[in-house]
């Protein structure tokens, strides 16, 4: 906030808001027309405020170190309070009660909220980095009528710039929800023989997700020709001995992000897919022994072109070869010829060379890593053959 | 769109384009900054056209009836086309192999692609209904510019008002999804114990939402005091035989949402818990009873309200007793004291009586239910006692 001269950041998307509080608005996740905003001033050091509906409140962080610097909230919802006092209350009882206590009387905005907040962190005359995105249609000029002297400019890149490089805890949470995936699709696969469907695969997948707390939400699983289509949606499809599967997606675990691929096959895995497999697991790995801190992205995704080229497939063309990831799927930086990103130590990406051949199928490979100075920490480990598919 | 005098509507939220085309834009519900729009224009005679960056094209839907009226693709994608030309294709793949050998040389923004697209369905001096919401800042002043006659109305209103009456595909999509809940909520709480923790509950019920192809998206469960906590995440909290468990939420079941809510109880669950669990499910029924098409949803929120009242939580009070359920989890009718809508056939509605009571718990009972000329249609059935937990 110092290099961008601001005095306040405010952060309107939920992704945003989340990265910067913690707070997780379920109201916010789900619905567009939800307000709910994150604010951190230059001068509060570190501590975040919030504006929330009141019925959203029971989900403010609460831990020593996550509990936001200030709570805004605004519209109605009827807690009961307790008939015999605060004894006994858990703390996040507690600061339910006193949020609820603290609900100005008079109905106001979300956006009147904010613009207080905003005044008394900021001042009158204050710049303010606004994540324009998250706000609903009209609220922009609200803003500033309500503030007039105020001079606004574009949150978003600050917001993106500060969430390139991750914390211990996001390396964390990054890392669960990479291994969480990679060994949920190792299962499902596992468990998968011919005769089933791609819906079979994915059901097992999401299931065993969900028995390490992993939350779907980027799921393509495909088989056979299908696997050239880079997004396709589990369908009917029965597999047959012939058949890859590709997997590309992963899930969010405590919020944060994962994106990793895989191949599974069965014993007649043509031997042409199987060396274009190889091709694109060689260009994945020529990336990450190359890769680290200090190194261009552009010349991390050339290696990796260059090498599925060398591979067995000359004509292969990509238009990217990875991205950062973090709380949202697509972090900075972006691997592509034309990128000015520079890796940087304690950045968290994804690396991947897939192939789609429209009527032959498509082959990946896909894994994230933490960025060194010494090089490329793996979250996750594309095997040298795809997996054996029903071997469990 | 006649009644409201526009010529084109562009759909901007993810809900909205899925509404409008059945297209599920993988990018468009994972970032928000994805660009696609749904273009559904007064003289195409319903059918709908989409501008996606052309890496998602693989989803653009491909069945009778589903198809749409155009595709504008814009950014870059390498897919490489057949050896053998077009000879064994499936359908989906030779769409994609059309969209792709139709992709513009030039490359070109979304916003200059949906301005296209309008100036040849509405003509330059249309009247264009745009959902403003799902716009990136500064598109919408971009469109004005690049349109400078066309007269642009916010398209939200007019997207609600079409979505407030289902389908009969929306229908079945949303018993389903109801019912898929409601049984996995019961799997769950039938096979916890005494002394599981709130993650065990919440794994189960994610594990059995996958077995059903149900997308875990909003799931709030919570035990003994917690269950105050309107939207309470489930934690590491034992369950004790005294306590209630409450869950509050649903999945999504290709697309469309649920949300319903259940307790489950052990044997020692206290007295006054049942009597006030009794007291929330009367005023559920008696909103049953009383609903149907041409019924206030005032009337509705009353019937309730009064009907707990009546029943043991004589200081009963709450800000909405339901509200429409659809591809998005709060569409219109709103169940309000002030409300001024009005049951209509095809209403897919969730109607709701939570207690709310910091420090002693919560109890809740909420179904979902077709609207229909004669009464309501249920699609799921609060039990008259709260669940059995471990019984299974």
């Amino acid at each position: 906030m110092e290099r961008a001269e601001v005095d306040v950041v405010v952060a309107s998307t939920p992704v945003n808001v989340t990265y910067l509080s913690d707070f997780w608005s379920v109201s916010h996740w789900t619905r567009r027309s939800a307000q709910v905003f994150a604010v951190a001033a230059r001068s509060s050091n570190r501590a975040v405020g919030l504006i929330t509906p009141l019925g959203n409140a029971d989900l403010v962080p609460v831990d020593a170190g996550r509990a936001p610097g200030f709570v805004e909230s605004y519209d109605r919802f009827v807690f009961t309070a307790p008939r015999d006092g605060q004894a006994g209350l858990e703390p996040e009882e507690e600061q339910l009660l006193r949020l609820v206590a603290a609900h100005p009387s008079a109905e106001r905005g979300a956006v009147e909220a904010l613009a207080a907040a905003i005044s008394r962190a900021a001042g009158p005359r204050g710049r303010v980095a606004v994540e324009y995105d998250g706000l609903l249609h009209g609220d922009h000029e609200r803003l500033r009528s309500l503030l007039p002297e105020v001079r606004f400019v574009d949150g978003l890149p600050l917001l993106r710039a500060t969430r390139t490089v991750k914390t211990a805890e996001e390396i964390r949470r990054l890392r669960r929800a990479a291994v969480i995936s990679a060994e949920a699709f190792q299962k499902a696969a596992a468990a998968t023989h011919v005769g089933d469907s791609e819906m079979d695969v994915q059901r097992r997948f999401h299931a065993a997700l969900a028995a390490e707390d992993g939350m779907p939400f980027l799921t393509s699983i495909t088989s056979g020709p299908r696997t050239a289509l880079p997004n396709g949606q589990a369908g009917g499809r029965r597999l047959q001995q012939e058949d890859g599967i590709r997997f590309d997606g992963g899930c969010r675990y405590q919020h944060y992000a994962s994106d990793i691929a895989r191949m599974a096959a069965f014993g007649a895995y043509p031997a042409e897919h199987r060396a274009r497999y190889h091709a694109v697991v060689n260009g994945l790995e020529a990336a990450v022994t190359m890769a680290r801190a200090g190194v261009r992205a552009a010349d991390v995704y050339n290696t990796a072109v260059e090498a599925v080229r060398r591979s067995g497939i000359a004509h292969y063309a990509r238009s990217h070869c990875g991205h950062g990831i973090g709380i949202e799927n697509y972090d900075a930086p972006s691997i592509t010829p034309t990128s000015t990103d520079v890796l940087e130590a304690g950045m968290v990406i994804c690396l991947e060379t897939p192939y789609y051949e429209i009527g032959w199928g498509g082959v990946q490979a896909e894994d994230t890593f933490l960025v060194t100075d010494d090089g490329l920490e793996p979250f996750s480990a594309t095997p040298p053959e795809p997996l054996t598919a029903g071997n469990a």
